[in-house]
Parts: C-alpha cells; sequence; structure tokens
C-alpha cells in the first residue's frame, strides 16, 4: 500500500463540492471577502472538514484556482537580496516559472480568463494578493501609490508571458531569458519605485 | 435606393470565399509569403476581381482579420512630432483606440488569438507589418535590434490592454488615460531607442 504523506486526500465527491463552493464564494466576494466559514456553508460541510482537507484560506484558494504554482515558494528568493536587483530578480523568476511545466498551466489560466469573467476575477484576486502584495509591502513607496505600481508592473509582466507564450511574436518568443531580464528589468524597477 | 460609395460589395458567397481563402493563405504563408494571385487561386476566382472587391493586399488584409481598425488612420498623427515625445502619442493613441468601440472587436481578437494558433499568427503579422515595421522605420537604431526593441513594445502594449479591458486590474482598469500615459509613455521610449 502506497504511504500517505501531507494532507488526506479526502473522499473526492466532497472534495470538489468544496472546491466549487470556494470557486463561487471567491468569485462573489472576493479572496478578502470570503471566509473558510462561508465556503463551508456553501459546500454543506463543517468548517473543520475545509481546514483538514486544504488547510488554510491561501491553500483553498490555490487550489479553487489550480494555480500552476504556488508563490510563496518562489518570492522569498526573489524579495531576499538588494533593493537594486529586485525589478532584475522578478523578471528572471517570473521568465523561469513560465518558461517551466507550470507555464503551460498558467498558460491555460490566460486563455480561461479572457474568456470567463469569473476566472477573470479569482486572476485578479490571485496576482494582486499572491504575488503583487508581497512584492510591494517590500519596497518603500507612498501606499496611495502601490496599487498603480503594482498594475503597472502587473500590465508588463504579463504582457510578456502573452508575447513569449500565447501570441508568440519573435524574437520575444524565443529569446534568452537573460537579454529579456536586462531589457526588462529597468521598467519593472521604474514602475515598483521611481516617481510616476 | 441606397447609394453605394467606395468598393462595391460584390457578390457575398465569392466575397466570403476570398476571404476564407485569404485567412488560410496569410495563415500558412505569412503576409509577406502571400499574393493576391495566391489567394485568388485558392478561391478559384481571377485576381482581377480580388482587386476590384478588396483594393490592396494590406486592404484584403485588415479585412481577412477584421480588424477593428486601420492603424494607417492614426499612424501618421503618432509619428509626427518630435522624437521625445513619441512615447507619449503612442500610449495616448493606443489607449484612445483601445477605449473606443474598435476596443471592443479588439478584446474579441485578443480572445481568438489566446486561443487560435491560426488567430495569433494573423495578430502577430498586423501587429508586426501595420504597428510595429511603421514606428521603427521612424526612429534611427542598429537594424539588428528593430525586431526586438518591436516586441518589447509589443509586450507592454498588449499587456496594457489586456490589464485594463481583459482582466481588468484596478486601478488600470479605470485610471484616466493621461496617468497611464505618464507612467507607461517613459518605457515605451526606453524600447524604442535607450540602449538595450
Amino acid at each position: 500500500m502506497a504511504r500517505r504523506t501531507g494532507r488526506r486526500p479526502g473522499n473526492p465527491a466532497t472534495r470538489e463540492a468544496i472546491l466549487d463552493a470556494a470557486r463561487a464564494t471567491f468569485g462573489q466576494r472576493g479572496y478578502d471577502g470570503s471566509t473558510i466559514r462561508a465556503i463551508a456553508a456553501a459546500a454543506g460541510v463543517d468548517p473543520a472538514l475545509v481546514h483538514h482537507y486544504f488547510g488554510s484560506k491561501d491553500q483553498l484558494f490555490l487550489a479553487a484556482m489550480q494555480a500552476p504554482f504556488d508563490p510563496r515558494e518562489v518570492l522569498p528568493a526573489v524579495l531576499a537580496g538588494d533593493r537594486a536587483g529586485l525589478g532584475e530578480r522578478i523578471v528572471r523568476t517570473f521568465l523561469s516559472v513560465w518558461d517551466s511545466p507550470a507555464g503551460t498551466a498558467g498558460i491555460a489560466m490566460l486563455r480561461s480568463a479572457v474568456s470567463n469573467e469569473w476566472t477573470a476575477r479569482l486572476l485578479r484576486e490571485f496576482v494582486t494578493i499572491h504575488v503583487l502584495r508581497p512584492i510591494l509591502d517590500h519596497v518603500d513607496v507612498d501606499p496611495a501609490e502601490v496599487p498603480l505600481r503594482g498594475s503597472l508592473l502587473a500590465s508588463q509582466l504579463v504582457g510578456l508571458a502573452v508575447m513569449r507564450h500565447v501570441i508568440r511574436l519573435e524574437p520575444i518568443a524565443t529569446a534568452d531569458p537573460e537579454v529579456l531580464v536586462a531589457a526588462i528589468a529597468p521598467t519593472i524597477g521604474r514602475y515598483l519605485t521611481a516617481p510616476l
């Protein structure tokens, strides 16, 4: 018998019911407005069961999104190190995730988001909470400017992913990652901290 | 009886056959590798009929793409004026097209391109030939760098359109266009002419 590690997978039908309820709740109320309690109620199960199957609200959200990777696994290395190199580390890490097998799932998520308002909303939430907030918490700028800086940064990175992996415009489609890091890192650095 | 102006619409079935043949030919051979003669042959009509219905290869291409606007109508104003203001004029014009009714058709084209390799190819051709080439012909840079500069520029602009109109991440989704012009124009200027 295979040894089980980590969380118990649980009853597949119950898991699916919880994931469906999570997608509906996150979609309607957003990430911040959703609670494990509300999701459990929508799924008709006890909140303790949701925690038991999925852990934290964060983990449930990533599972509901079928997120191709967990930003918390890569962000610490991006945020460690000097401020001057932050733009470079962001672009290099972004490219390495999109160039990896996780990128295929990322493309599927992007395809779904452009044709489905519900997925678009979850993607907004995902990007804002799991990528942009941790990065912008790390730089010292006027808090009032944080949302604009975050969405500018996202616009360049999403455009890079779309052009490299979806539209596949050359030479960006096949360029060496370091060529793109050198060209795009100053843009990211400017969006993070330069006067707007 | 309504007065007819411009080109004769022609027989609808013949028009559609020519447009289908044009899409297939542009999709297989690209814009530069396609000729009116080859498209006419694929449609089983005389090349003169293609010219009669659609005019030039450029015009046929725009019709085949169902292009929401003709870049040749807006680019002259973008390219007129001083070099220092070129980035601003590009972002301002791009936003005004995407914020107009043509933007709705642009979103449909983007949706189609992310789920359909054939549309993605036509969109690459469209962007390269009708938008990037005329802009980059206008700046004085090493010709070897033109493709990379063009695709970097496209990555920022497409990312802006995706974030403002598809994913709708705030505040970029509803920001005053001039706020975005001020923030993004330096990026475009840098991709056009700064050392990479």
